[in-house]
This record gives structure tokens, C-alpha cells and sequence, in this order.
């Protein structure tokens, strides 16, 4: 037990990232009755949605699970009603400022954790009464700071400073680098990427299966005048290079990302059109796996991890 | 003792990064002689003066040293001629292939390391056959890699691929990310930052407090079109800043970085006009220390850090 495992009530302090058309009840479950936190990402879900995938993980487990809820989510306010009504006594914010909503969560008697990428966020998210932070590093998949701070720099500065349970994300995917993680001051780790391929994952074969064949290299953080994001590099990538080298304004580059490009790549397995949203660690993930299995495989890791270098002549 | 402590016959395995306009006799004779590795940064000198830093280095330490050798140096024969002289045992060499000088060295006994930023290159030193290998992430100060990958993800990839000691560079500053970096495989560090504002580096006072003072977020990796650096955000900076937004050209921007400016910011402190080469982990970096001060912190901190872990509920 430490203070992440106790503040959720979960066997192992790992928390699967709540990943936009990756995580529905079928990964959060699974990831929950393992032992870990499971997260319903909402950002991907119409309310209604989002109130059938909770009614179906309560079903699934009966283990702590949570939500992740992007705050300039447009229909932030019916996601808050429906996490209040179905009693969610867990949830993830991020992508946004925690000041309105950690009081309105906190009232309620939920757990609330929000995501930074930067020490200065973390101050606010401090403020605004959230009880952990995941600091999120400059590796980490899909949307990401503007200081590119990666996750070896931020989590110790974040430990220092904030007197708060520090889960470690971007580039952890493994038992060794969940230990690296807890060298640094972080008391849990946060999951993204392996879990967004895994066998329960909501994402498409096709995309799954082009992660395990990736290298590194393959992923880059772009869009940074929109909001910066990390991908694949497909055509679809390949596109928004060419724009940036013939200078194209903001308003070009809305327009080639147009609507449902992230649906349309992980969900629909569009290898060509899709953004395909991943973690840099992506090149060391290359094989099909169960929630259950990445969890045993993590903890075994760190426990001999952990052991090994206790025993190392130095 | 490990693998790296003994390849280069040293007490703890740290190396100073050989930096430029930081690293003379007197920054890599202080660490030698503090029972890490220090390194003459050769990328800053005439041949002559690294002539001259290299006599001076062995009358201030009997213990081991070593000269770092940027590839693409333009005096690279009579460095290396020096070099083979001066009967230098060590060589970092970086900034260039592996291919050509790894033999060279070798057949006259010195032991070679290659500083990469990639999987690839780690591959490529291993054939040119190097005696370890430093895998340098993102986060790291000065020039860096195209790919952009962190120290995190880089360091378990290569230590995986690659049967040769490791040493991690890119933010690592303290005991505790020493032992982020074992946990991933890592044999030993480079740190490079910490040691480029201390007491016995050769750059400007000027420089020094800037970096005390500085915070996270302030430095950035740019001119990715040349050879991609990191640096802290000051006016120079906001001068390539602005030659980006308006689409200069890669001439332009040549033109801009014009000659020397490493120097001038780094050795002559000109902070307005200067070249401020430094790494993200400068955020943690605020006071003046010694070198054997901060090899002393960084082992004790290591220790300390190793039994919390081992102790710990989880």
C-alpha cells in the first residue's frame, strides 16, 4: 500500500490512462478486476454513451474504477451530471483549467486527479483541491504540454514542490520504468499506450497491430500552434508536414485536421487518414496482450527489478 | 564496481559530460579526482589548447581521464593525432559516425565510447566496435538527436538491443535520476548540466546564475533544420524565434547563429547575444556547488533513494 493505492482503494498503484476510443468498460473493467485502476476515457463518448459504459463496467466489476473527463469537453456539464448520478466516485481531469470543477467533483465526495505537464500546473491544480497530480511527460501519446518537459525532468521537480501523490505518465509501460518512475518521487504510474493496444482496448486490429510493428522514431509531437499532439507518422502525418513546409496558416491546418480524424484512425483503423494518437514507448510494445496480463507483467518486473539492483554491486 | 566503473578504472560510475566552453583540465581533473570520470571537452579547442588542457589534466589528477571528441570537428585528425601522443586512454567521441576513428583509437589501446540519441546509432556504434555506448534522450542540454526520443524510452530500448555497458545522459542530475536510469538498464550516467555551472567549469559566471535562476519550461530545442539544440529561451533565442515565424530560410537561419555564439554566451556570459547551451534538468539546478560536492550528493542521494525504495510499502 502506498498513498496512490490507498486514495483509490486498488491492490497495485498503476492507472490505466483514459484513452479517447481506446478505453470503454471492457478495458476499464478489465484493468479494475486486475487489481489496478481502470479509466473510462469520456472524451470520446456522447453523454449517453458514456452513461452506458459506466452502467456496464459497475456491471463488469466490482472494483474501484474511474473517469477521465477532458474539461473543454463540450458537453462537460451533462458528462459532470451523469458521473454524479451514477455515483463515479473517481475521476481524471484534464485538458483544462481544474479551478471550476474540482469543487463541484470534491462536493460530491469524488475523488478528483488531474493531469499536468508542467509544474506550474500542478501548483494550480494544488490550489484548485484536486487530491494527486499526473504529470504527464513530453513522450507521452495523443495531447500534450507546450513546455516539452519529458517525464525524467518533471516528475522529480513536481515531487520536490507539491506536497501531493504524484502519478507518473508518458513513456511508462513497463515494471522497469515503473520503478525509474518511483526513484524519481512518483508513488504511482499511469499506463497509456500498452494498454491502448491491448486485447480489451476498444481501438481497432489494424491499429494495434501497426503499434507492435513500430520503431523508434515513428512518433512525433505536432500541431503545436492547435493543440500539440503526439502520432504516429502515417500519410495522414506525412500531410501536415507538407503544409508546415509550404508555411500554412493556422486556419490551413484546422482544416486538414478537420473532425473525427483520432476516430477515424484508432476506432476505424483508417492507417492512411486517421491520427493515430501513441506513446514514444510504442516502439517497445510489440506483442497482443490482456489488461490482466500487462498488470502481471509489470509488477513482476518491478518486484525483480527492484531486487536485482538492491543486490547490484553498485 | 560494475561494468562501467570497470571499463574505465573509476570509483562511481559518473562521467562529466565534455562540454563545451565548460569542460577544461580544470572541471575534469576536479571529478577524476572526486572518483567519477571527467572528460576534456575537446569541441571548444584548438588543438593546441587541447594540447595544453591535457598536460594540465595530468599534472592536477593521477586518476583516470578522458577526452570527449565531437566527429565533425574540423581539426579532428590533429585532435586525434594529440590525442594518440598525449597516450590519452578514454575517448567520448559524438556528432558524427562511429565508423572511421572507432578502429583508429582502438588499435592504440583507448577505450571508446559513442554518444547516440537513437536505437540506430546504438546499433551502428556496437558494429563500429565501441566499448560502451552513451544513449543521450531529448531532455539533454547542447546538440541532440532528430528522433526526439526521451532518456526514458531511449535507455530500455538500447539496453535491451544492445550487449554493451549503457550510460544514460539527458536529465540526469541527481541520485535519484541516477537510479531512474539504473532501473532501466542504464550501468552508469553522464551529467552534464549539474556540472556546467559549477564551481570548477569554465563558464561564465553570468551563465551560471541565469541557470540558477531559471525554471522549468525555459529552455527549447530548436534549428532542427541545422543541428537540432537545446538552449534557454533568451533574446538570441527570440531572435530565431521570430526568423521562424516569418518562414526564413535555412540560409537565413545560418546566418543568424552566425559564428561563436556558444562561446559568447557560454564562456564570454553575454546573455543577450549568446548561445545559452543547457539541458531541461537546469529547472533543478540552482546553487553553486563543487565538483566532488556534487559527485558526494549525487551517491549519497543514489544510497539513500536505493534503501527508500527497498523499504517502501510498495
Amino acid at each position: 500500500m502506498n498513498r496512490v493505492s490507498e486514495l483509490f482503494g486498488i491492490k497495485y498503484p498503476i492507472i490505466q490512462g483514459g484513452m479517447v476510443w481506446c478505453s470503454g468498460w471492457k478495458l476499464a473493467s478489465a484493468v479494475s478486476n486486475s487489481g489496478a485502476l481502470g479509466l473510462i476515457g469520456s472524451g470520446s463518448m456522447y453523454p449517453n454513451v458514456l452513461r452506458e459504459h459506466i452502467i456496464k463496467c459497475k456491471n463488469a466489476t466490482n472494483k474501484p474504477f474511474g473517469v477521465n473527463l477532458p474539461l473543454l469537453y463540450t458537453d462537460i456539464d451533462e458528462h459532470i451530471s451523469i458521473i454524479i448520478k451514477e455515483k463515479i466516485k473517481i475521476v481524471f481531469t484534464s485538458a483544462g483549467s481544474p479551478k471550476k470543477y474540482t469543487s463541484i467533483l470534491k462536493k460530491e465526495g469524488i475523488k478528483v486527479v488531474h493531469v499536468v505537464s508542467s509544474l506550474k500546473f500542478a501548483e494550480k491544480s494544488k490550489e484548485a483541491g484536486v487530491d494527486a497530480i499526473v504529470a504527464e511527460g513530453f513522450e507521452a501519446g495523443g495531447h500534450n504540454g507546450k513546455n516539452q518537459t519529458t517525464t525524467l525532468c518533471l516528475i522529480p521537480n513536481v515531487a520536490k514542490n507539491i506536497d501531493l501523490p504524484v502519478i507518473a505518465a508518458g513513456g511508462i509501460a513497463s515494471g522497469s520504468s515503473m520503478l525509474a518512475a518511483f526513484s524519481l518521487g512518483a508513488e504511482g504510474v499511469q499506463i497509456g499506450t500498452r494498454f491502448a493496444v491491448c486485447r480489451e482496448s476498444s481501438s481497432h486490429e489494424r491499429f494495434k497491430n501497426y503499434i507492435f510493428n513500430s520503431n523508434e522514431g515513428d512518433t512525433e509531437l505536432t500541431l503545436k500552434e492547435l493543440t500539440p499532439v503526439r502520432l504516429l507518422k502515417n500519410d495522414f502525418y506525412q500531410k501536415i508536414k507538407k503544409a508546415y513546409s509550404r508555411h500554412a496558416s493556422k486556419e490551413e491546418l484546422i482544416n486538414i485536421l478537420g473532425r473525427g480524424r483520432a476516430k477515424k484512425g484508432i476506432f476505424q483503423g483508417d492507417l492512411v487518414e486517421g491520427e493515430l494518437e501513441i506513446g514514444q514507448i510504442s516502439a517497445m510494445v510489440n506483442k497482443m496482450e490482456s489488461a490482466s496480463e500487462i498488470i502481471e507483467d509489470v509488477i513482476s518486473e518491478f518486484k525483480f527489478k527492484k531486487e536485482k539492483i538492491q543486490n547490484s554491486s553498485f
